[in-house]
């Protein structure tokens, strides 16, 4: 089965650099959860983009065959982190069709909020 | 009247295993909230995908013509519950055309977090 | 300038019956926020579907030219008031071509939450 | 590379009028995240559309190549700043394509509840 498609973008992104406690469940994190329905392993390229200098990336993630990642962005590391309390926007390439949602949860003020979208599927325009 | 889309993907999946009281209004959940317009009952079939184990189901469902279920993955059992505290995601295929919307109650924290976005309506891609 | 779709749906629909306070502003409400861009009033009709009976309607309303108007479900009366507390689904239909958007904003638990996603625009499918 | 849609439509909007405090992290705010991955900079006319009056603006706004700017509609200014407490709706235009995402940040209430969803890409319909 081979649903999805190729380029997806998030235009925000912002990973709080507070958070209610150390709790990982309820750390503030941005993710992109990404679904991979195919039969073989695919490869995505992820590059960042920023309001005040260059893009950094590309940033090389792997989800497995009929596996879904909910990857969280504050686990980027190579070629940099991500920084904290800073805008961002993703554009996320794969060499097989998937599907990506991207979800906040933000812990700063003590109670949690939430935020998802779909992301924006940009191949063919 | 046909409106939708027979294949729907929801990347983003966790049902929190902590709730704020045992209140079923207030217990987390994850929710596909499903509309059936077609004057012919819709027969689905659910597959759940995991970061590292096999795909899991079809999970049968029935949404009758002209009516909407808003389906707690809380409540799937057959053939198996969903595991809590567990990422997943879900494709959701229909015998006829469907419209279906992504939603999660999070009451973990001693308040409720919201979010909702339509499901990535995958067919014809 | 036309910018928009005919035929819009929002599988998610349930007002809370409970809220904060009396204020209407954190009352608890659904809403469904709708653009009219063209030069000339749009008139829309909407079905409410539900789980257990046969759908409800149409509700008729105008939308003004180059007006955008912020519809909450709670206000609509003819023919019949959306139950609370009770599972919905809506479709929207236009004679002109409008962009709708659904937010939710749920204050049961003493505190507020949001949810908000773009319409299934679901004309031409 | 060249991603996205030239014309954007957000129909929900409202900036809060209160918030929790004077921190600008935490000031009730609506955002336009836009991305423009374009190798030039990007021009854009922001219309806004009210319930009870005529359309303002164009509001105009640049975002350079390879950048991102996460635009808060409280900082709009020319021709007018954006009323508060007060439903609007958005048409984004840009000479470029580019992709745009919206977000509210709701600290009216004692705590802190987020939105957010893609805005709906009107071009070419």
């Amino acid at each position: 089965m081979t649903i999805g498609q190729k380029t997806w973008v998030i235009p925000e992104g912002m990973i709080p650099g507070q958070s209610l406690n150390d709790d990982p469940a309820f750390l503030s994190h941005e993710t992109a959860c990404i679904l991979n329905a195919n039969d073989s392993d695919a490869q995505l390229a992820i590059m960042l983009y920023f309001a005040d200098r260059e893009p950094v990336g590309p940033y090389a993630v792997t989800v497995p065959a009929r596996r879904t990642l909910h990857l969280r962005f504050n686990d980027l590391a190579d070629p940099a982190p991500v920084p904290r309390d800073t805008d961002y926007a993703s554009v996320i390439r794969s060499d097989l069709p998937v599907v990506v949602q991207h979800t906040r949860l933000d812990s700063r003020h003590p109670n949690v909020a939430l935020l998802s979208t779909m992301a924006f599927p940009a191949e063919g325009t």
